[in-house]
């Protein structure tokens, strides 16, 4: 079993993911989001899609069994446990100006953007090209009637976890979520551990 | 009144709107979906973004008033009139490779995605900038509590159209859709007009 590694509160960070390895994202607290981002190592051009996803598994919400397709329809990543069955594909990282939007009162923060684009800046990854995260625990629920969607706390607890393996070299964005709405009113750290493919 | 300009089936086009022009989509036959995609005019590295959007909007449904974001957090474009009131945003331009995932059977097309590509590559936009399309007219229900979303055929009767007014300097990209599913099962042209702001 490899280490564990901790993303602090409101912070992130890249790391590359081989093939066949397996990245776990752990709330260890609960009621604490992780954006995840997917590059291809090999061209960063590449990157995961939730559109071409969504299109293909034909749902919104994705839990074990479901691949992640890039915006090249290539599996990047699978979900192959999860203990939680809730997360949110809809939607992009919090930046500083989705901060000004949501909280005016609050001194506004760059958000899970801002640390996505900073971590992912030395693999070659311009903030444009930054897409819609796959939101691990993010609890965005929508009426199926009116559309409308709510970002509600999320439904894990601690210790939940939802785990991936790649199907081709990545670079991994991971983040431990900034925005008061998505944690439930506080900031937590995320884990997460890299496994060899079995 | 301007004139009309015909989008013939299963191709697209692109063109400029400059801010405060308004753009209406015509479904002149009924039943037919039109993708549509919005560049910053003057840095095409800042495109319409869903994600954005469907988390400013607290909806999944867009229809008349509703503004679309690009992924800077700027309004691209008001939806200022709409006679459906039913089109997707959460879908990507099916191209080669979606096709080839649902219809087997059938010739691959390189559908909107590759109809976009071609339009837009004289303005320097490059593929894997394509992103999620406001889907005009595009029927795609989402039960709220599995998640499930189904490709229906388009609620637009013939004339039916859509209006958005720019907010800034855009390049456009529209079509008219390739894939059977989302159309009733038959292709037909889209129409589109620009008028100038009032």
């Amino acid at each position: 079993m490899s280490r564990t590694i901790e993303i602090p509160e409101r912070s992130g960070t890249a790391f590359r993911l081989r093939k066949g390895e397996m990245l776990t994202v752990i709330d260890p607290r609960g009621e604490q989001v992780a954006d995840l981002l997917a590059f291809n190592a090999g061209d960063v051009g590449e990157v995961i899609s939730s559109g071409r996803t969504l299109d293909y598994a034909g749902r919104i919400y994705l839990t074990t069994g479901d691949k992640l397709y890039s915006n090249r329809s290539t599996v990047m990543l699978e979900i192959v446990e999860d203990t939680v069955g809730r997360h949110d594909f809809l939607l992009t990282p919090c930046s500083y100006d989705t901060f000004h939007h949501f909280y005016p009162r609050l001194e506004p923060h760059r958000g899970c953007f801002g640390n996505l684009a900073e971590a992912l800046a030395p693999y070659g990854v311009i903030p444009d090209q930054i897409p819609i995260a796959f939101n691990c625990f993010m609890n965005v629920p929508v009426d199926g009637e009116t559309g409308r969607l709510k970002v509600l706390p999320p439904i894990s607890k601690a210790g939940d976890h939802i785990s991936f393996r790649a199907a081709i070299d990545l670079i991994i964005g991971l983040t431990a979520c900034s925005a008061p709405d998505s944690n439930g009113g506080s900031f937590k750290p995320i884990h997460y551990r890299i496994d060899s493919g079995k």
